[in-house]
């Protein structure tokens, strides 16, 4: 797995981020996971950029959030020589995070196998629920 | 559901897209779509901006082009004084989009009740298929 | 919904469960539910008609128990003169059940709107995870 | 996989069973399937141990009669010496079959990889759609 980045000030301090992730952290990040004493989470700030027409945050952009946060909660479970790809996802929208909120993703991984991982994780924005996910991911091995 | 724009130049000249969108047209698009002679059709040019590490598309954006598939398939369904909120969403990632394939999403509404429409599609960039995708779309009426 | 009838006796003697289901109560169940201290529970015991020719719970009998587990964690949010749909459904495989083991499922109903009830839940075995799966309930009223 | 059987008379002469199967086959079954001119074909007949309290089909049966119809589906992709599992499954419901009624799903392999294999099918009851799925089967090999 490609090695995080330490995030070296502002909100976000001491955090990681995967730093060469032309969608995800360039685009519509920087996104940001640690490990904290409940386990890992994932977050980020919800900016203008992230709404759709209704002024709540696209779909899409919760959805992307929650596949970046399969990864950061499956972390413990990837090897440094090992990747992992999305397989399957699936989710219900519960409410829209609005601008200036804090988003966050909490979860955990139901099984760890030889080939797949099993994630499920729940996003909440200002510690309201906004999204629930599961999603499997298939582990590779580089070359 | 707010009146989509006609495209006046470009490749997707003619297609329609909706511009008051700042996730899926300012940050991640433009997105387009149109009715042909197969029927709706949903499409974009993939960029390195749409790109994960491994160079290919990053799921989180195959999962918002899937998103906004859902209304672009389900556009005829809507009135003018409505709206849509995706309520579940599941896929299935079965390739990856590279920079500078045309990516295509096709699908049909399963049901159209007086307050759920069921949407499923099938991604696909320069031909192979890359996400298999359904969604339940919640109906809204503007007050 | 249909009120649900208290068992008398034997293994889930306390448990409610619903006796006029052709499906889920004659031929594969009776299925139990109840609320104890930690919220709602449902369960049964797994015998060799629910097991595939694996020897495991057949995938069908497990999601069949997750449908009727959606209303078991559900039904505290669910009037006298209302009634639910299942209207889309998500599971992960993660465990086999065996014949002799008590499959147990535990949730929460995520949020309960005015029309949709969105719950999670995982089945355990014994103790091991098994399924994880989530469901949109559709409210409806009798006439 | 398992050899399937022939059924060798009634409704459904000719066509394909797996008869090992306690749940699918004894406890809900038989249900069948063969390749037509339109590809592979799922079916049976809704009776009433299949019906919830609401006099349409539970909501179990059809997604047990889905997984059974992922493996139907794929069954050209598994080699006489493998096996599949489901790991994921996803559904929406959009109707209900009625007793009496003929219950078919048809679908498609999306992808059939080294170790998974992605179906998507629609089951319809007398020809009215009721239940789109999508699942995916891990490939095992016989020890």
């Amino acid at each position: 797995m490609i090695k995080p980045a330490i995030i070296e000030s502002g909100e976000f301090e001491g955090w990681m981020t995967w730093p060469s992730e032309p969608f995800e952290h360039d685009l519509m990040g920087p996104l940001h996971f640690r490990i904290d004493d409940k386990g890992p989470v994932c977050a980020f700030r919800a900016e203008h950029r992230h709404m759709n027409s209704g002024g709540v945050m696209h779909g899409g952009c919760l959805m992307s959030f929650a596949d970046f946060s399969l990864f950061g909660i499956a972390h413990e479970h990837m090897k440094d020589d090992a990747y992992g790809l999305t397989v399957a996802f699936s989710s219900e929208f519960l409410d829209g995070p609005r601008v200036g909120e804090y988003v966050e993703a909490r979860g955990e991984v139901l099984r760890a196998g030889g080939s797949l991982i099993f994630v499920r994780g729940l996003i909440t924005s200002d510690g309201r629920p906004c999204l629930n996910f599961s999603g499997t991911i298939k582990r590779g091995r580089k070359k």
